[in-house]
């Protein structure tokens, strides 16, 4: 089954016409490592549907400092969406951190979907629901634990990430210092 | 016209019968100050739409400290979230902070609801666009921004808050120390 057909019959059920439909408004990207999709003071016109790589969402302060707001990996969906929703400009990056393909839509498509197929308002209203919990649990983590709760969390949510993302992106991630961390893959 | 109904054509105009189905699934609740809507360990049957008053959403950690999630005020919603979407047991309290009135419904009005009515399930996809927006800008101001950066978005954002709500409410909120916040507004 074409991957972002499987993606959302996982939650809400399409016949072909609808599908077509569907489909008629994503577009896939090849992504190279290192390559941006976004990048700050950009206008936000995507939000991108992973298909394989690995990417981050971050963003930098006054002092040059970066943080990362989220990794994305297949079947993740990623965008500066603050900006996005809002059809604003960017305050986050997005890169590539591993080569591989996206799907991209844009906001009209969202909302045009929505509107026509209350089987895709339905899907983006579970995502959504999925994305809030989500937040909520990264939120309590970064009010309350250790590093060493945050890491072991991480690990335990995510360990192909782990495997995968370079270990200063992984402290920046968790709000951590490299030292710190590296303390805790060897502990 | 009633609270409930203008709370929900903001975003989403219903029918005189639509309207009469959904209310059917919402229950009018008083609420006195320091009364308790959930508990840690109580099954989260219900999510509330305040209506008036003041409410904290918070947690407590193995050392009895507290953390808060959010504030709720007129026309916010709120629940231990991650249990009420699962269904499972509630890892936060909720707490009347000013006496007021709620209405509360149970997931299966949320589905139900969404289900029935296409209008429905946009109004709560576009409540969830909204509150995941918010979240995002709280990671952002947790993983980077300075007690005094935290407290101006704070009080830039509610100053509604920032009037009613005890300051050592607000400084665990912050993720800041009471001295910390007590300099901050002196200053």
């Amino acid at each position: 089954m074409d991957p972002l057909r499987q993606h959302i019959e996982e939650i809400a059920p399409l016949t072909d016409a609808e599908f077509d439909q569907v489909q008629s408004f994503f577009t896939l990207k090849k992504v190279r490592k290192h390559q941006y999709l976004v990048n700050e003071g950009d206008e936000v016109k995507y939000e991108y549907l992973v298909l394989s790589g690995i990417y981050r969402v971050f963003y930098v302060d006054d002092q040059g400092k970066e943080y990362i707001v989220q990794f994305a990996k297949a079947g993740w969906w990623m965008s500066d969406y603050e900006a996005f929703f809002k059809q604003g400009k960017a305050s986050m990056f997005i890169e590539c951190l591993v080569a591989g393909e996206v799907f991209y839509a844009t906001l009209d498509a969202r909302e045009q979907l929505s509107k026509e197929l209350h089987q895709m308002e339905h899907f983006f209203r579970v995502k959504l629901t999925n994305g809030y919990v989500a937040q909520q649990q990264r939120i309590k983590l970064l009010l309350s634990s250790t590093p060493q709760q945050r890491y072991e969390a991480f690990a335990r949510l995510y360990p192909d990430l782990l495997q995968q993302v370079p270990k200063k992106l992984i402290a920046e991630y968790l709000g951590v210092s490299r030292k710190t961390l590296s303390r805790l893959y060897a502990g």
